[in-house]
């Protein structure tokens, strides 16, 4: 009754490897799984890996973890180069949305792409946005990280014509805990043309972004 | 076993006297409750009647109502000089939310009070907001009434040092049907101390308005 | 008090014009604004323009609409020519979905692309969709409309590299109807790099297209 | 004042006896009812007995228990032997939904009837769930174990005749936690003829293949 | 771009032909789905078929439908013969409970099942369901039909051993309206082995039905 | 197949008779429940028949019954005497809330009890509710009838030792739609020994009072 | 800026005096009110008290407490006599739900009234309340303290004449997680005159229970 | 990468500057922030710092705080003297809505004004209300501060003239849990223009009242 049956097919199929989503698996599932690397290219990409689970994982596998805290993510097995760079710009609305922002940058640089973070520029002071404006366009995606109103999905969407990608997070308390408000917000957005993924999904941006850089290559 | 027991003291407590919400009322119940105004200064206002229920009201009654169809409210009986302008802007998202904004705009002419609308300004096109800027600024109380992500609220509430009254309207589809979306939105806004209504309800709007034009007086 | 600011810039800044949303608006609103038509360039998308509010409008305006009752949908002014083709593949898993779908082909159209629809490929009849997929595959932007269950959303994701854009519909009865149940199971789709639009957005799914064409050119 | 009320009568009407449900018990409570064992055929079903509190079980009935940490289920007393086998499959998507399928499994083991698990086939690869068809088809009772977007449970009720019982689980983040996305995709499945238990009830899943398995011989 | 696809091998590979939901379809897309009766073996089973759109169907395909108004159901095509019976019973708790009953007679007949229908004994009353205790255990399936609190589900599934299969209804006012409560209640029912399907999902029970009918032959 | 079953036991086993809920049954069913009155006592009250459902019965039983459109409830059969009155007020926090408090009102009457009715008494002026504070007081058994906020079911239970049964309503727009705001206010008043019936569910709250009714006596 | 204000007015007025609900207070405030004591008779009802709350109170006022960890209730002062039995049966569905009952039961003694407790009788095993039928309807009023589906509120409400009050417990997992299911079904109850307290609410059942003894005497 | 952009502009452009919501915030990203405190004027206010966080800070920072543990906020820096009083009153519906108030009391404090607070007296014991009325009356803002019912707001909006500021908290338990039934009560209070803040948002209450204090001055 083996547990664990990996798709080593997907980078094939769809141009990025399966990721190990760790939240929902035991430490030994983990390192099971870590077991069959093996099989493909030798390498995972581990996301909602988190510390704790971390140091509960075999040594040996430990240290051929390339690990973030922040995003809670590791890169097992040996690091590709930045193949590409200048496409994706990521931006996140305060500073609590870090951690999701950070997922979507490591999954990309995990596969060869790297991006910018531009931080802590919410509507709240909207100076902190326009002066960002024209660094903003030059990237032809951008994933905007926001919980709460997520009204900065909308000023950007309504501003810069690049393919927007919203990531709503669970940020706040009260109407906002959990990231409903920032999803609905984000899906209702009066700007047209954004498009959202899961709250707190920014490993989910990231693959979307990959999508769309193996259309422009 | 009367069904009407009106609160003719509220003008002197509130400051504002008890309007009429029609919405849960038949024309039968209305008729009734106009007959009574004369125990009053003979004066009502009238909420959420529609078109075809005014056209059903006693024809004597329907000729003492200066009705509007927009806001669905009506004025019953002598209608009050303007008192006061200057202080009260009404700023909309989209075009669909101007018989909420309108609901308010009637109640404040309604107490003597004159505002200003500033028409479908939503921030998918920021230059309609920062091109009013100016003008918005200059009135003390800015009533934003917009549905959908209700961005406009969070990008105003930053930008102008007014008090900010969020009305989020039911106008869209989807997650923003209802209006529970631009409602949670203006809560969670990340611009701080806004205040909100509950949704579609431009006369409570007016009403809060009402009570800081007493203070500023 | 101009109840209509239309944002003329729009189509410079975002490579898309603005469209009438219809739903929100009275006829005698769209005839306001139809009427501004010669300060752009004297073309309008309108969508939710349900067929009875079509035929209240203006017969001159009427006259220069080419109306599609399926979709609800309206273009105003010059049609455009089609620039481009054989970059959206547009599915619907059932035949209750067409309307949706349409009004994503529909936008397209208005924009000068042509896209291809393949209807009712639903998974619980899995050959109709494994048929298709040589043809589906071949473009770079696949749009999947569903309701219920949107199972397609993730089967397709799974089996393709392109961009998947998820359109969830309201159809179905039960849990299914509203749309949530589709969305939520698109937003938390196992196919990775899925994005979503809100509930029957066939329009905006649309509009994400263009963006990424916008890219490839 | 007695707090236990057992049903002992269970077996004979329905075919299974009372299972005892620890989570909402404390482990006193539990002792209390393990002691009344003599009264029935001197056998329970421990369900959500988590190793913790399993570990605070009186010494004497700790020692009677095949405790299942995965599935956190105990036997209590003399275990019976397998009587069938082959007539039930139990799926999952992914290795996070494994305690789920295995609650249902030892819950069959329990009362004798061996089951063949087949794990982490979800439709994001469906080469892994295509090459197990055969072997899937061959039992006529299939319990299909996914959180998230379940859409697993409509592929496979679109492929196989088999009874086909929906297990969603609480796995995932975002619209997917706590597992009502994966219930209500269940249940709006466009395959016909599905049949769901409660979020994460593998018991209950258990319990309705034994009610058909009774209704075979 | 044909809108319709159907399903034609599916009574070869689950044992029951695809049905034609009609809620979400126009007359037209109705008529042209029945044109193609030609390609299978003739026949179509027609649900949520409203009287009033049954009448707007092409007056040549209404005189080859057998339809039935409290189900909203249609055959269209030869009349199979009853090749089974005593195997299904189907409970309502309440009079406005008949029409998803129906709904799942219906479509057992429409295979060639015939059921009992057992009306009005919901557990307000238990002496109607205890006096009718005996007929019910008598069949292998028994199909409770129930809206509001759902309780006839849980004592109908603790008193006897056939496979249970709920159909929460949407009958109700307050917190009963559209059924979530039935559902809920049936989901967490304290009877073990009872399987649920969508709510006023008459038909999908009786394809479960049909699946274990086709196991037990 | 007969869809109706009526508990005639009723009566003698709880104290008060089955009630026609009229809202899911179409006027024929009415008629044949209506025919059977022969079986009991030849009484029934119906509730939640609207004018137009009460206007289509057969003529015959039209003559029969003694109808309210207020409340939506008809007498059908010999009307008994009031045995009792005093023991009942009801009360409601405004006009719009009538409806549901004539149905409790009327249910009473049917039984034979005269119930107090006093409207209108919302605290949002609060001297409207102080001023019948005795009146209220001197009842062994108050109903409060309040949608919105339903703040006059906390005010009350905190003034009277009566029992307190609240009826919330779906008074309102916005949040207060539907009336769970009311609902789970009334739940969760501050007020100590509240006790709660269905959203509009005027007949539950005087079969409440019946229950109690029968314990003075 | 004191934060406590006792409303030592309470038993008077409504019967029945305030109790300490604990859950949101720190110990220090707990400490706080209990030096108050000397104000009203010197007594105190505390609810909510965690057994590692209560072991954090001053270890003077833990001395004049009377704790039960079951229901994590606390009589502080003086305990009064029992000065009516009978009148109060209190049911629970499962073991689980005892908790709950226990807290009505202890506020009931609190206040001198004996209930009688009757457990573990939920409809899954229907036998097991048929034969306590007798000893239940001796009562005038019944308590029904049910989790999950909350079958128990319809089945005795239909069965016995006694006020029934309902107290849905959040005993379970999935749908039932929460107590919200067993709340709706309670509501939606199909037996009549049936009412209801929150979730959990055991204390307020046994207020409600006061206030009808009140009357009774 | 910087993770942190403070908007050092606010205090000029709204009248009060940026706070620091410290609740998403690691203490590392805290200390990095007040490390920033010389760009500004050396001055933060910090909300939602719990104890265990702020004892994590860097010793020198902590030494320059003013730490408040029932509110968990922090003044760093140079604390300015009291400008105003008088204006704002905070009343508590209950003893556990005291640390939300002191939220509200000391954002008042760190921008010099000083607050009244007026606690627990919720409307349960309504004298307890009626007895303050005119200190209350007295204040031109009203900050209403509870959980639950929230029918303190409606009762003080509809008694006083004052600018009604309601913060629901998510004190309480089953549907009063989370703030949710407080918040919506709020909304649909039945007293005219009241405006509501986020669940549990004394932060965002305070903001609104220094909005209007501007005005005032």
């Amino acid at each position: 009754m083996s547990e664990v049956n990996l798709d080593f097919d997907r980078e094939k199929r769809l141009g990025f490897g399966e990721a190990i989503y760790c939240a929902g698996k035991s430490h030994a599932q983990i390192d099971v799984i870590l077991a069959q690397a093996t099989s493909g290219d030798g390498r995972f990409l581990l996301t909602r890996l988190s510390p704790d689970k971390f140091s509960r994982l075999d040594s040996g596998a430990r240290g051929r973890i390339d690990y973030d805290p922040v995003s809670q993510t590791g890169f097992y097995g040996a690091v590709r180069p930045i193949k590409s760079s200048g496409q994706v710009a990521i931006l996140t609305a305060g500073t609590s949305d870090v951690p999701v922002a950070r997922e979507a940058q490591r999954t990309l640089v995990y596969h060869g792409v790297a991006a910018r973070e531009i931080n802590d520029i919410g509507v709240a002071g909207l100076w902190r946005l326009t002066e960002k404006l024209d660094v903003i366009r030059a990237h032809p995606i951008v994933i905007v990280v926001a919980g709460m109103d997520a009204a900065l999905v909308s000023v950007v969407g309504g501003l810069v014509p690049s393919m927007v990608i919203a990531v709503p997070t669970s940020v706040g308390y009260g109407v906002a805990s959990g990231g409903t408000t920032a999803l609905h917000a984000s899906l209702a957005s009066c700007a047209p043309g954004i498009v959202v993924v899961n709250i707190d999904n920014g490993y989910g941006a990231a693959c979307a972004a990959l999508r769309i850089i193996s259309l422009l290559n």
